[in-house]
């Protein structure tokens, strides 16, 4: 195991009807002048920005308005929002939404108190000061109510990119399962990806002796096998979006990837897809994780064979490992294909005469130096065979 | 699942070497004038608190020193060192040392800035504020360097209580697995027992649906049925203690234990018993838990079974569930032996004699309504019937 430091000081208040008590949580961590960031109209429609602004109001906490954020975020929005918190001295950001709207209101909390281009942290600048962000989360997916990370797309050239620093971490956020109720299965089925995106993405790896997270690892991909189909089945399912609204935070808070080097390959191969076809993320790894997994499986098959015995419940056959090796990774595609995410480019609306630029910017978009992920190092060859292996 | 709140803001820093940073994070953490506390010789002996100490020094903090936390931490250290703390006007208590030591210096630093008895916090006054604490770990057993939680014993009338409250959570936590290599193997089991015991106290539920939490207990609890035969095989496999180090933390700060009814009875007849024979609370727990166990397990047959097929591996037996339920209790029983625990009354020092005034304490003791737990709410002649089951 290697030496690190875990530090999640967000404050978590889970449960139905939590939302209801926003102002509350504002004002303990802080907030006096509030900008309120939001997508679309589904927020607005089924009452909860209504309901988060009774309760800022019942604690005499004012606030401004910026809706319009879209999956994959953009930097226009972002660039206004700074524009109107300064105008506005906004001393708090408040997301309500999913992972989109509370990446677009970690990069405004970073900007508004940035001197320069607020991009120059989505190119490697760490985030060390930004406004205090919380958050009112309507889908479970991208784990970003308790990370550090935030994803935005430059709309000049379309370059999906990350930043990351502990100054947006969220100082709360209000887990309400009852909230991602009405999302359209497609994008239930997407969030459950992402999450076991999130858990691939650290278990996959070359350090030796990381028991303890890999065994915690494998326990939330099964709470995820277990809860998906159920949730897909019965949209109303309480209990199965609660379980899977907390396994979404946990798996992306690092407490399960702390001590080991980590992949991360995958996404940044999706990261493409989803900024030139402006797909859903998990909808994106849903093709990409697979198809990687075939690719890498020979770097490692013990550890494949493990992931497909512990978590799928494949017989290991001890003559023959790469063929438990590979029923896992067919486990996985079944589970995929189950709740309805796509498995192949067609499917993705994705085009192969673009591989060779994708494959390309993987490795060398963002300052890259020819190679992505930790568990194998992918040149531009690698990325572009595993591109090919989701036509 | 039941609604919740989470919130763990303590600053790990994790790995080989990481105490000699402690006078940094000290800094960071605003301490000017440190209470060092500590127990016995070990820290002297070992160098470690010289290495502390010059850690302080490199970053211009002075300090006071407070020595003598014994194991089941006694009232009297607790007085000497609150009066101590306002003489010389500390502003920061640095743990070094195990649960012991840490509970210890929780007590001074919620009593120093309180004008009443720091006592009162120990029957039921929840710890809002208190001086900050930071911890350099010396055991992994307690999770107090990630807990709200402090356990101390009145020398008045020998009553062993806990105190809790969000002011109670250490700034920050240093754990260095290397810290622990020098421990006795019988100390090293104990804790090992300690780490399953919060776990267990978390699993055994009447909440219906906590598959996220059930996935990650389980998953530690695998761990550590991994890792805690082969560290007493081998006292200096350093990756086995790491990963038991980890997972002492993750055990006990909550995570796993988030919106559902916990129990908490095995805890409440072991202090008991650490209490009047003054044994290791990892030893006590390695006697109660599996008493516990058999006298509880008709209440929920299939959570029991579920257990010994998820974590023991043991064969389903589908006509009669509880033959595999008996059969977890019993690989239980196995694995604790089989680190050096002790299984009976006689094997802790403890009297028969003396159950029925334990049993009385545990159900009526620190302001109790004559019953404990929440899995099985067991009455005073239930906790006696447990006892004699450790005859």
């Amino acid at each position: 195991m290697d030496n690190f430091t875990f530090y999640s000081p967000t404050y978590f208040v889970f449960g139905r009807g939590e939302e209801n008590h926003t102002g509350k949580y504002v004002k303990r961590f802080g907030g006096s002048k509030v900008l309120i960031h939001y997508g679309g109209g589904s927020v607005v429609r089924s009452g909860l920005l209504d309901r988060v602004k009774a309760s800022l109001e019942q604690e005499n906490i004012s606030y401004v308005e910026l809706g319009g954020v879209r999956p994959n975020p953009r930097s226009g929005l972002v660039y206004q929002g700074i524009e109107l918190c300064r105008k506005e001295n906004v001393d708090f950001i408040l997301a309500v939404g999913g992972g989109s709207t509370i990446d677009s209101s970690k990069a405004i909390a970073a900007g508004t108190v940035y001197d320069g281009d607020f991009w120059d942290f989505y190119q490697g600048k760490p985030v060390e000061t930004a406004l205090p962000v919380g958050t009112v989360l309507t889908i479970a997916a991208a784990g970003s109510e308790g990370s550090p990370d935030s994803v935005i797309t430059l709309e000049d050239g379309m370059l999906k990119r990350g930043a990351t620093g502990e100054g947006l971490r969220p100082r709360f956020s209000i887990l309400n399962p009852e909230l991602t109720q009405t999302l359209p299965p497609f994008q239930t089925a997407a969030g459950i990806t992402d999450i076991m995106a999130h858990l691939f993405e650290r278990y996959f790896t070359n350090t030796q002796e990381v028991e303890t997270t890999d065994r915690v690892i494998e326990g939330l991909l099964m709470a995820m096998i277990h809860e998906g189909p159920r949730v897909i089945a019965d949209p109303d399912n309480y209990e199965a979006r609660a379980n899977i609204m907390w396994a979404g935070m946990i798996a992306h808070n690092n407490c399960c990837g702390v001590g080991r080097e980590q992949d991360w390959a995958s996404h940044g191969i999706e990261h493409e897809l989803s900024a030139l076809y402006d797909c859903a993320h998990g909808a994106g790894l849903a093709v990409v994780f697979p198809a990687w997994m075939t690719y890498t499986m020979p770097h490692n098959v013990m550890r494949f064979a493990q992931v497909a015995s512990r978590v799928w419940g494949c017989q290991m056959d001890f003559a023959c490992p790469e063929r438990t090796a590979r029923e896992g990774i067919e486990a996985f595609k079944k589970f995929l294909k189950g709740i309805g995410m796509p498995g192949n480019f067609k499917e993705l609306g994705a085009r192969e005469e673009d591989i060779p630029a994708m494959a390309h910017s993987v490795c060398y978009g963002n300052g890259g130096n020819g190679t992505v992920g930790g568990f194998v190092k992918l040149k531009e060859e690698d990325v572009a065979a595993i591109y090919r292996l989701m036509l």
